[in-house]
């Protein structure tokens, strides 16, 4: 019985390069460990870490792996708690299966990108939370492709801070939108 | 004249390690791109990189060239932007005083740290920022020193998430603190 069934999603494959091209992002050691630590504190329940390819996903399963049962276990047991939550998968549709099946629900896929002005308000997505098992999907690189966002799914509003340099990393991101959501009934 | 004046400082020593003993951290690049683009997303006018070891400083310079000069301000020039607000300094104590200088008031330091109980809550934070100009410091590792601490300087609360689980990065951390102090006016 999952009590808030939340995951996040982080895609390395279709993103936008700076040029704007559709590329394939390297998987980084670093967007794994922060994006986890940051998932495990505010309770979301699954990290699908999306990559095509295969290497890749088997290099991750190492990482797990060390963390898990190696010298990284007993060396820092925080972090083979926060990267229990972590999953490589192929694609975005997969993380969408798998999320769909361990909740036993029909998953909604919510989609962040700096730029977007098509987007629902935080409390709207706060509301989305409580009636389904949101998969909040974020870019590497300079964010999802546009063929991503073709698909129709639901858009988070971006996060704009106190200007108009908005080039947030992935990994700070993510944070404060998990803390705007999560954290709400602090404030 | 600075319409909002806010420093961060990313303190390398005095920090407590696992077992918490003093000692002092390495800087990273990662740390140093990312709290500069996440300081700069919110407004923050200066983010002292703090670190007793002269050769690091050195380095901190030369990365700051590449990219403010050198082919990374021609490969990303919004790295730039971000990195204009960071000065590596030696110790906290330079930090407040060129900040003061700076700004030609008298800084408040605020410390932050994940264990603390005696913090003042995120209203009162966002109201002395009013106030004063804040110098808003974190540490790397497992955290600022006791001595730091038994300064007597005004402690910030604790970002909490969903649970026990309280390993934020510190990259992460920044990252909602900043956002819950300068972003509160879009909730």
């Amino acid at each position: 019985m999952i009590r808030r069934p939340m995951a996040v999603a982080l895609v390395h494959h279709p993103i936008r390069d700076r040029r704007g091209d559709t590329v394939t992002a390297s998987v980084t050691n670093l967007d794994l460990h922060d994006i986890a630590r940051t998932a495990r504190t505010y309770g979301v329940d699954r990290f699908y870490l999306v990559t095509p390819v295969a290497e890749q996903r088997v290099l991750v399963e190492r990482i797990l792996e060390h963390w898990h049962t190696g010298h990284g276990a007993s060396y820092n047991p925080h972090r083979g708690e926060a990267l229990d939550l972590v999953e490589p998968v192929s694609t975005l549709d997969e993380a969408l299966a798998r999320w769909q099946q361990r909740t036993g629900d029909d998953p909604l896929p919510v989609l962040t990108g700096a730029a977007r002005t098509d987007g629902i308000t935080f409390a709207r997505c706060r509301a989305l939370v409580q009636q389904h098992p949101l998969l909040l999907v974020f870019g590497t690189g300079w964010g999802l492709a546009d063929e991503v966002f073709e698909r129709g799914w639901t858009v988070l509003e971006p996060v704009s801070g106190a200007g108009d340099y908005n080039h947030l990393p992935v990994r700070a991101a993510a944070a404060i939108i998990l803390d705007r959501l999560f954290a709400g009934e602090q404030r």
